[in-house]
C-alpha cells in the first residue's frame, strides 16, 4: 500500500557541519517519509527537535523551494527580519533564490515535530547567514561540501 | 515574514469535474499554502474534507509525485490494492508514473484535514481509475481538460 509505515521509514540524525557549527544540530533526528514512498521529485522529512536543538544553521537555497509545517511543539523561526514563533498548525515557506536565511530553533522545554518539504535539484547551493560557511552544489550526486565564504575548505 | 498567514492564503473549493463525476468532490475546500509563500516548484495545500467528501476521483499522475499527510480526522485511502484507513499522523506517497490510482474518502462523521504536496509539471496528465475520464497535460498553462478515455470531449 502507498500508506507509509513511519516506523520503517529510513532515519537520519545529526549533521555533517564542521565543528563548531555542528553543535546545535547534533541531536536532530528525522524520518525520510518521501524516500519511504519512493518519491524522487521532492523530499518530505519528519523532524524531531529536542529542547535546544536547531533544524539547521540559518541558510537559504539557490534552486530549491522549502516548506515547513509544525505538527507539535513550539519553535522560533529566525530570518533576516527577526524572530517569529511557530506552533502546531503554523507553517512557513522559503522560495528558491531568496537570500534570506532561515532556521527553526527549539528554545522550549518540549520536543517539537515538523514536516519539512524541499524540492530536489543537484544544482542547489547556498549560504549560511550567520557563519562563514556555504554549501556547494551536488548534494544528490555526492559532490556537495562545506566551504568558507572565500571558497577555502574546512 | 515567511511565516504563512493561513487565514489569508488563497482559497479554492469544489471541482471542475464534469457531472456526475463532480458529485463527491463538490464540497471539498482547500487553502493554497505554497502559493501564499510564493513557492512555485511544488504545491502545498491544506484540504478540509467534510463527512462524505472525497479528495478527488481516484487518479494517478504521469509526471508528478504526490504526498498526503493527515492532520485531523479519519479518511479511507482507496487504491488498486484495496482500502486503508488513514488517521491523524498517517501519510502516503504516490510516485509519478505509477498507474495505481488513489483518492481519500471521508466516510466518518467529522471533518478531516490533510496536507497535500505535489510537484508541478505542465506535462503532467493522468487517468481516473474508476470512471471513463482522463485529464490532459497543460494544467499550469490553462490548456488542461477532461476527456473520455477514447479522447472524446465531455
Amino acid at each position: 500500500m502507498p500508506k507509509i509505515d513511519k516506523d520503517a521509514a529510513p532515519r537520519s540524525s545529526g549533521t555533517r557541519y564542521p565543528p563548531p557549527h555542528d553543535e546545535p544540530c547534533k541531536l536532530r533526528e528525522w524520518r525520510r517519509l518521501g524516500d519511504a514512498a519512493g518519491l524522487t521529485q521532492f523530499g518530505v522529512s519528519l523532524f524531531r527537535l529536542a529542547p535546544g536543538v536547531w533544524s539547521s544553521q540559518r541558510h537559504w537555497h539557490s534552486h530549491e523551494d522549502e516548506f515547513v509545517y509544525v505538527l507539535t511543539g513550539e519553535l522560533v523561526l529566525v530570518t533576516d527580519k527577526g524572530e517569529d514563533i511557530l506552533r502546531a498548525g503554523d507553517c512557513a515557506g522559503f522560495p528558491a533564490g531568496q537570500r534570506d536565511g532561515h532556521c527553526l530553533q527549539n528554545r522550549s522545554t518540549d520536543d517539537a515535530e515538523i514536516l519539512v518539504v524541499g524540492s530536489r535539484n543537484d544544482e542547489d547551493h547556498g549560504e549560511y547567514s550567520d557563519i562563514d560557511m556555504v554549501f556547494t552544489s551536488g548534494r544528490y550526486s555526492g559532490k556537495s561540501g562545506y566551504r568558507h565564504k572565500d571558497g577555502s575548505p574546512y
